[in-house]
C-alpha cells in the first residue's frame, strides 16, 4: 500500500473572496488544496498541482499540517493561480470578479514512479489535463477514479469532458452542472443521463439543500446539515468530494451502503468548511467535533 | 369526536393550468379542495368554503368520494373563485396569470354549531377570514391549530397575519414565504424567527429539496420524494399541508417525533398529487400505494 493512497490534481490558489460577513485578500484556496485537507481527515493524499514563485511557504505549511504528499507539488516561475469571488446576501452562487490562470497555463501533470494511486480524484481543472492524468495511472492497480467539473469546461470543452467522463467510476456535480451537461431540468433525470455518459456513480450537490446520489439503479437523497451561518461557502464542494473520496479510500467500499456513509461524511466535512474563510475552520477541528456531527446529522434526519 | 375532527377553512377553485406537458382549462383546485382530499386519506375533514353558482356538481361528487363533510361548503350568488397559472419548465414557481376572486369577496365563514373541531387547519386566505374562524372554534375543545399563507398576505396584511400566528400552534410555508415573513435569507434563521412570533411548529417546505421541521429546539430535514416527472406542482403544498394535519388528527400526538412522521407523510401525498393534473392522481390512488411509497421513501432517506 502506497503511503498516499488517494491522489488528486487540482488547483491552488490564492482567492480574494468578499461574503456579507467581510473581505479577504490572499486567502489560501484552490480545488485540490479544500480537497486534500478535507480527505486528509480520512486517508492521507497526494497532491498534484501547481505553485507560482510567489506561493506563501505559510501555506505550503498549511498543507505539511496533515498526511498530504507534496512531491506532485511543482513551483513553476510566475505567480500562483488567483481567483476573487463574491458572494451576495443568498450566499448560494459565487460571483467571479477575476480569474487568473497564471501558472496554470503551462501545467503538465508529471505523476513519478511509486506513486501510484489507489484512488484518484481529478478535481475542476481543464479536462484535457484530467486526461493526460487519467492516461498516467494504471487499472485496475488505481481502482476507484472520480472527477469534478464545471460550467465553464461543460460548455467550452464538451466533447474532451465527455472523454473523460466516460473512464470515471465517479463523478461530483453541483445541481447547475449537472443540468448544463445533462440538458435536464428535472434533477433525477440529470443524474442517470449523466450516469449514461459513463460513471456508474453521480453525486449531484445541491449546496443548502444536500446532495443526490445516484448508485447504479440505486439512488439516496441527503439534506443539507443546517447552519445558521454560512461565512463563505469557497471550497464547500471541494471539501465535499475530498470527505467522500477521502472515506473511500479509507475504508476500500464502493458498495452503495458505503458510498451513502462517504456522502454523509462528505456533508459534515463541507459543513465545517463553510464556518470561516477558506482552511481556517477545518484547520481548527477540535478532536471528535467530526463524529460529533456525524451523530447530531443523523439525528436530524431519522424518520 | 366529531365525525369530521378536522376542519380546514380555505378556497375550492376552477384553475386554468399550464405547464411544460399540456394545458387544461377547468381543473378542480384550490387550497381546501387539495387539502380536504389529502386529508381524508389520515382523517374525516370538514370543508369550510364557498362556492359559486356555476360550481359543477361533477366537482362536488369528487369530494364526495372521500369523507369530506361538505355542511360548511357555501353556494353564493355569482362565480366560483378561478386561478388562472403556469409553469415554467424548472417548476419551481406558478406564474398567476389570472386571479378573479368572485364569490371569495364576500365570503363569511361561519361554523354551524355541533361541528367544533378538534383540529383546525387555516389555508391560504385572507388573515382576517382566518381570523374569524379562529374566533369561532374554542380552545382547549379545538386542540391544535395551524395554518399556511402566502406572499400577498405577508406584504399587503402583515399585521393581520401576525394576530393569526400568534394565536397558531403550527404554520406551514414554503421557504420564498418564509423568507418574506421572517426577513431572514437564512432558512434556518428564518423558521426560527417564525416560531418567535407564535406557532411552536413551523414547517418550511422547500418542493424539490424537501421541507425543514423546526419543532420548539428541535429540528428535522427531510429531502423531497425524487420524482423524475413533475405533471403540475399545483396543490403541491395544500395537499402536503393536508397529509401532515390529516395524519396529526388521526394520531392525537403533536409531539416531535409524531410531526416528523406526519411531515413525511405530507411529503408523500404531495408526491403523488404532482404526478398529475388536479386531484386526478389523489383520486386514482390505489390500495396500500401510500405506504408503499412511505417505504420506499424511508429507503432511499437512511443512512
Amino acid at each position: 500500500m502506497s503511503k498516499f493512497p488517494l491522489m488528486v490534481v487540482g488547483t491552488v490558489a490564492v482567492d480574494s473572496v468578499e461574503t456579507p460577513f467581510g473581505k479577504k485578500d490572499a486567502v489560501f484556496g484552490g480545488s485540490a488544496s479544500y480537497f486534500s485537507y478535507a480527505a486528509s481527515f480520512f486517508s492521507p493524499v497526494n497532491l498534484v498541482a501547481v505553485v507560482g514563485s510567489d506561493f506563501p511557504e505559510e501555506y505550503r505549511n498549511v498543507l505539511k499540517e496533515r498526511p498530504i504528499g507534496l512531491e506532485h507539488l511543482q513551483t513553476a516561475n510566475g505567480k500562483t493561480f488567483h481567483w476573487k469571488g463574491k458572494y451576495e446576501a443568498d450566499m448560494n452562487a459565487a460571483l467571479t470578479l477575476e480569474t487568473h490562470l497564471n501558472v496554470l497555463l503551462d501545467f503538465k501533470p508529471r505523476l513519478k514512479a511509486g506513486h501510484e494511486p489507489e484512488t484518484l480524484f481529478l478535481a475542476n481543472i481543464d479536462p484535457d489535463l484530467q486526461m493526460t492524468v487519467l492516461d498516467q495511472v494504471q487499472r485496475p492497480k488505481c481502482r476507484f477514479i472520480a472527477c469534478d467539473t464545471m460550467n465553464y469546461w461543460i460548455e467550452q470543452k464538451r466533447s474532451a469532458l465527455k472523454k473523460v467522463l466516460a473512464r470515471v467510476d465517479m463523478v461530483v456535480v453541483n445541481d447547475g452542472e449537472a443540468r448544463l451537461l445533462s440538458e435536464e431540468l428535472n434533477l433525477i433525470k440529470a443524474g442517470r443521463a449523466i450516469q449514461a455518459l459513463g460513471p456508474g456513480i453521480v453525486i449531484v450537490k445541491k449546496g443548502e439543500h444536500g446532495a443526490l446520489l445516484f448508485h447504479g439503479e440505486k439512488f439516496f437523497t441527503l439534506p443539507a446539515y443546517p447552519l445558521e451561518e454560512v461565512f463563505d461557502p469557497t471550497g464547500a464542494g471541494d471539501s465535499f468530494a475530498g470527505g467522500v473520496m477521502g472515506y473511500l479510500t479509507k475504508t476500500a467500499d464502493t458498495g452503495f451502503e458505503n458510498v451513502k456513509k462517504a456522502v454523509v461524511h462528505g456533508a459534515v466535512i463541507a459543513s465545517f468548511t463553510v464556518e470561516h474563510f477558506g482552511l481556517e475552520r477545518l484547520r481548527n477541528l477540535r478532536e471528535g467535533e467530526i463524529e460529533e456531527r456525524l451523530g447530531q446529522f443523523q439525528r436530524i434526519c431519522m424518520f
